[in-house]
């Protein structure tokens, strides 16, 4: 590891954070709220520690390399949390570190997983830095970095560290250039999104928060009932951009391109819409006995698809006494998540077609082994060196959940609900089944594995290399 | 499909079926049970039926392919277990078919699910008959076909088929030796076992039954408390044969040629060795306050490990009230399984070490592209076609379970009942947790669901491909 440029880097993202928190603290003193200081005290401090590790790891020599990428990110992502885990101790509004630290870590992975049982206790300007961590961490704050500081030899490699899939297309040659361009659409679909909820009587402030959320993908709102009580055009709205929120951002970019037709052709997004939409069916028919009309079945239907799939975790209804079908296919939903490319957690929608492809072709060789055969996505020949790293992650990825869940066990709950919240949390997506469910929440676990909790998101969010080499001393060897 | 040489070789089964009929029917008779009308009969059809076979399909010509290989596998284990049922239903001891089918299934698969509350009810020869059709799918009913019959180019196929685990060693040169030479360890082994029980004083049926039980890792016994009233001495014996029983055969076959170093050095068994010592050893600590002693906690704990691990299902505790780390253990080596090359099921414990050096390696990929490594097993490389295959088997045998828990989930049971039962069926374990658990069975599903677990016993022990193929619409097509 070059330690001066990963410590300067990681100066870099703490004073960046710094910056950042001004616009929660603006909006307690809008509305003369006393955490406004919590705040201003956890700048000063972020301020401080950024400028004396700039400082002090000022020109740093040599070139990174991927390994450098990968623990500037897996860092980056902790350092960031425990900052901004701050104000809410500060403010006492959530008294305890390691509840803090779980409920930011939960923000930045765009989990949404809450330890809160009255969400609607806190403060304006905590709610509003509740819903900004999602949006920051929906699209990965070293893409901002690398956005702002052009450092070009070094910021593919963490472009490469930090989103989500299996690939990073570039959409134009220059990663900062990239950077900008998803910035652009992130912002401007956020900005749509809160005219849309406006246009529904919401007030100013709860379109600004939900509009956060849903962007991230994350979940936290400002209501103890999430989106229950939300009327049927807002919880419409909230439907639409999360689908829309866990596409493919390079899609965007096509369209705003005109070209429609490669939009279509693409296999992910065709995948991820015949997804959503046999699942909206087949809920819709399920759970017709419980409630009235069709139009509300298909609302609360497609309200949880479209949050479960995209990993965000509003919730309308508490979908634990739907049917068993309707159950297991948001589970299952909860492993496939979104597009990649996208703010959505999961193990990505590519990831899944990918597999199927694979085990396709298995079946096929298996039967004729001298036939050779590729694979094809988006009408290309798909790379065997990718199939084959998918055909792995996917093992690494279960493999990691069922360590999640081993360690949740030493707690006193019950399989179940370790189960449930071992695969809501590491796929990002919030709440999950038992306990922890949607009328629930995660603050009977103790603190060891709170913290076991945060892990298994953060792992999920990186998409588990930059958190595992943490754990390699070899990695933190100087070179 | 060659037709003709499919049916014939169904035809040969059927046959020999009703040949090894004669032994349950023989005890029986022994007994002076009615029972053995029921067996007669059964072996009247099978002989008719599979006479039939033979002789109108007699001559068929051209070479069979591996295609067909698969397709004589998938269609026997069915076949075999509906004619297997018939003496279950023709008795009335089992009167609903589905129930005797899904009982029958579960003993060919040597999972020991079973639908009967009161297995004490049941006579001697069908006790018998249980227990026997796990030490004859333990094998493999086509390995034995294979022993009988000589026809070489066609029987290297059906090993590859029928065999669990990644790959077949071939022992010796003829696939008809290898098959024999296995079968006579299977059967010496089988015998050591009957001669320590009975030396614990067990009776000579009570010994037979449960060295079959044990020899094919199924699970069917003779008492509704399955194995919690035996004597500690007893529990030791089971515990060490089944123990045994889940390794690879090859390696008793080296143990007999002398070359105990190369036992050692195998890969599979060193870390089938390690899993269950540390298992046994976490399991013992937690369960110390539930049992008196520290023999009785290691007794139960190392029975209920080696049961599991081996797939076997026996059982002398209610492990549901275990401590939730014990039982997510438990729910863990569901899943590893036994060795390849044995008769356990599960992913295999050499399918599971070569994932975890795929990750390894991949993790190492990621941090250094340009450095290329090979995976070894045993010492020598291993073929990466072979690593591709198990990366892609791992991804099927995943979205194989989830299928049957989504299938299962139409039923009016909940989540963790059917996710349990699905887990327990596909790895060919027996007993799952909730309903279907230790002190449960699977009697309160209906016939549809029956159906469904039946085909995950299925799809489970013939490692899933041989079963796909039936539902491909170009298998059946005339070449």
């Amino acid at each position: 590891m070059n330690h001066k440029i990963v410590l300067f880097t990681l100066g870099r993202v703490v004073l960046i954070e710094a910056a950042l928190l001004v616009l929660p603290m603006a909006v307690s003193l809008l509305y003369g709220e006393r955490c406004a200081l919590s705040f201003a005290l956890t700048i000063v401090l972020a301020v401080v520690t950024g400028s004396l590790l700039c400082l002090l790891c000022r020109g740093g020599r040599g070139t990174s390399s991927i390994k450098d990428g990968f623990m500037i990110v897996a860092l980056a992502w902790i350092v960031l949390s425990a900052i901004g885990a701050l104000p809410f101790v500060f403010s006492k509004e959530i008294p305890s570190y390691i509840d803090a630290f779980f409920e930011t870590v939960s923000g930045f992975t765009t989990t949404g997983a809450t330890i809160l049982a009255d969400v609607e206790a806190l403060s304006r300007g905590m709610l509003f830095w509740r819903g900004f961590t999602h949006w920051i961490g929906g699209m990965g704050i070293l893409v901002f970095v690398v956005m702002l500081v052009n450092t070009p030899d070094r910021s593919i490699n963490i472009l490469k560290a930090e989103m989500p899939g299996p690939t990073v297309d570039k959409l134009v040659p220059k990663s900062k250039d990239t950077a900008r361009t998803l910035y652009i659409i992130y912002t401007a679909l956020t900005a749509l999104e809160v005219i849309f909820l406006l246009l529904g009587g919401m007030s100013l402030f709860d379109s600004v928060v939900h509009a956060l959320s849903t962007a991230g993908t994350g979940g936290f709102g400002a209501y103890n009932a999430s989106a229950a009580n939300f009327s049927p055009y807002i919880q419409w709205v909230l439907t639409v951009f999360m689908f829309l929120f866990a596409i493919n951002f390079n899609l965007f970019y096509l369209i705003l391109l005109g070209r429609m037709r490669d939009v279509f052709r693409n296999t992910e997004f065709r995948v991820y819409l015949a997804i959503v939409l046999v699942s909206v069916a087949v809920i819709t028919a399920e759970i017709m006995p419980l409630y009235r009309t069709f139009s509300d079945s298909l609302r609360q239907a497609a309200f949880q698809v479209a949050s479960i799939i995209s990993t965000t975790g509003f919730i309308t209804a508490d979908f634990t006494v739907w049917t068993p079908l309707s159950k297991v296919l948001l589970l299952g939903l909860m492993f496939v998540g979104g597009c990649a490319g996208s703010t959505a957690g999961g193990l990505k929608v590519s990831r899944v077609a990918i597999l199927f492809k694979m085990m396709r072709r298995e079946l096929r060789h298996t039967l004729r082994p001298r036939v050779v055969d590729v694979i094809k996505m988006d009408g290309r020949r798909l790379d065997e060196r990718t199939a084959h790293s998918v055909a792995v992650y996917f093992a690494l990825y279960i493999l990691s959940i069922a360590a999640l869940i081993v360690s949740l066990s030493f707690s006193r709950f019950d399989l179940e609900t370790n189960l449930f919240a071992a695969i809501s949390c590491f796929n990002n997506v919030g709440p999950g089944f038992g306990m922890a469910g949607p009328v629930g929440n995660y603050s009977p676990y103790p603190p060891l594995f709170k913290l076991f909790l945060s892990a298994g998101m953060l792992l999920g969010r990186l998409e588990i290399y930059p958190m595992l080499l943490l754990f390699m001393p070899a990695a933190w060897r100087k070179r």
